[in-house]
């Protein structure tokens, strides 16, 4: 049993006496004592050596103190174990030497063992959830297959991803073949995580708000509710779409149990297209960190106040920016546990 | 007078036997004719004499023929006529060595004479309209107070545009002395394009969406809209906002004449949001024009029944792609004119 619920609490819309609060990307970029460690080794023997990841994992627990841990990883752990070269070039972006553009590409691409290509992300697991003695949940995540798919076919980071989105628009039969591999492959890796003792699943669709409403169902939604409807029923998964206000209404009405809202959608607009059936994650733009502490404290108390206390988990409406002071990003967690019904 | 008004008709509220079309980014980018050009010339070598410009301004017209020219320009000029050095790096985009960031740097922007900085432009407008023979209308545009503040103070392109945000946030009362600044001298630079023959505005908001709704009203729309209320008697103004749907409503209710929107917010969400107040223009995701040409030609069709005929422009949701295949883009243009009411 967990000594610190407020979480799952919220996940499961069961009253409390303040949010739970905890932040994307909480586990790197922004702590001194996480870029001691960058300094030693690289991004990828970061991420693929279970007990470096833990410890990522722990730093923010420890300085922090927020409600929920998130283990320390990347997306594109699923392209690499699918077969896909990646490199992560620090202060660039992820790189993919070999992207997908053809028909051929794809149907080279595998869908891997989990525990064997992906052991040391179960392994992390295994080891944070002893060095967190149960007292928080522990978050497992992945990125959608649309956001997956657009670093395979474009390559790299991009402000358009047009070339994933000329995939789907000029040969959808094999953009879909690829979305395919994806989602059967994010499936087995999020059973297998939470089989190696993750509370709570987040799918990440960073990208989703590059697609018109109706292109979103078929290259995004269509595929994050096929792993929804996987894994909805070992533990409580929470979808988080940058820039997806549109497609809020009917993700409301999946199995997921938490929707997580960016800061171009208002808490009034995400509350009322939800209607209560899910509780609601965000939407703190993270640049306001960048604000006066006193503006911290009052700007959070006022969206915990828009969103209401209940059924919702404050969380920034996007990554933490590495650049914020360590003492700004105390504040938005303390803000919370400042907050009084 | 002009020999094809359909442009002008639409963004009065006329009933049009079709809707025109224009492609933001027309002017430059896709076309072979200007690849050529850009071999010859640096970018704000181009932009810089009149007789390329005007020349470049031209090449669409001639080969693509849509309704409207726009002058081949960048939103970047105002901040070099402001004095601040600005680099144009090809395929790389803009460079500020000298980012504004604080309130000394602030303090010694100039507001500029526009004839005597940025007389180049104006004598670009004077030969194109003279090469346009009245056929159809030239459009001048500027960028937002809030996008053009965005490179002054980032220094460059960026996802997030976070340092010009922090500025916003940790130094709201420094941040509006630029954003006055650049406003003041956008509306002194609009006021000299019609004076010189720009028969339509348009303002382009790209970075708008990177704002909360309060924060946008704050930070991009307080300052647009003093535009629009000085200069909207000397011509139609359109205002393009990328992922701004959220301030539609109050946008419409302006004097603006027409709203550009992009395609996460659907036709039938723009329509209900502006209330048949103005014009709309939009909405094609630029990637669709990656599609085989069957298909832009059903799709755009669609989009005009969505939109409806008429108080209507046909443009795509943000600029040409640069590797759009010419014949795509014809096909854009030659679907609304085979489109039948």
């Amino acid at each position: 049993m967990l000594k610190n619920n407020l979480f799952l609490k919220a996940l499961e819309g069961k009253s409390v006496e303040r949010p739970p609060v905890w932040m994307m990307r909480q586990a790197g970029r922004t702590l001194p004592e996480y870029r001691k460690l960058r300094e030693k080794y690289d991004f990828f023997t970061r991420c693929q050596t279970p007990e470096l990841a833990a410890e990522i994992t722990m730093q923010p627990i420890r300085r922090l103190k927020p409600d929920a841990a998130i283990l320390f990883s990347d997306i594109l752990v699923i392209p690499q174990a699918m077969g896909v070269e990646v490199e992560l070039q620090e202060n660039i972006g992820p790189v993919l030497p070999s992207p997908m553009r053809s028909k051929k590409d794809i149907q080279q691409i595998i869908i891997p063992d989990i525990r064997e290509r992906l052991g040391y992300v179960l392994e992390a697991i295994k080891i944070t959830k002893e060095l967190l003695e149960n007292e928080i949940p522990l978050i497992g995540f992945a990125g959608s297959p649309w956001t997956v798919f657009c670093y395979m076919v474009e390559g790299k980071g991009s402000k358009t991803f047009s070339k994933a989105k000329a995939l789907c628009f000029s040969e959808p039969e094999v953009a879909h073949q690829l979305l395919q591999k994806i989602t059967d492959t994010t499936i087995a890796y999020l059973k297998e995580k939470v089989k190696a003792g993750a509370d709570v699943l987040q799918i990440f669709d960073s990208w989703g708000g590059l697609l018109s409403p109706a292109d979103y169902q078929e290259f995004s939604w269509k595929y994050i509710h096929q792993i929804v409807e996987a894994v909805a029923e070992w533990a409580p998964v929470i979808v988080y779409g940058k820039g997806t206000w549109f497609a809020l209404e009917k993700m409301s009405k999946s199995k997921v149990s938490g929707l997580g809202i960016d800061w171009t959608c208002t808490p009034e607009l995400a509350r009322k297209l939800t209607g209560g059936r899910v509780a609601l994650q965000g939407n703190f733009d993270p640049s306001q960190l960048f604000a006066p502490l006193a503006d911290i404290k009052r700007k959070v108390h006022k969206m915990i106040e828009e969103f209401g206390p209940d059924n919702y988990i404050v969380n920034l409406g996007h990554g933490i920016l590495p650049n914020v002071p360590v003492d700004h990003a105390q504040a938005f967690v303390d803000a919370v546990k400042s907050y009084k019904k």
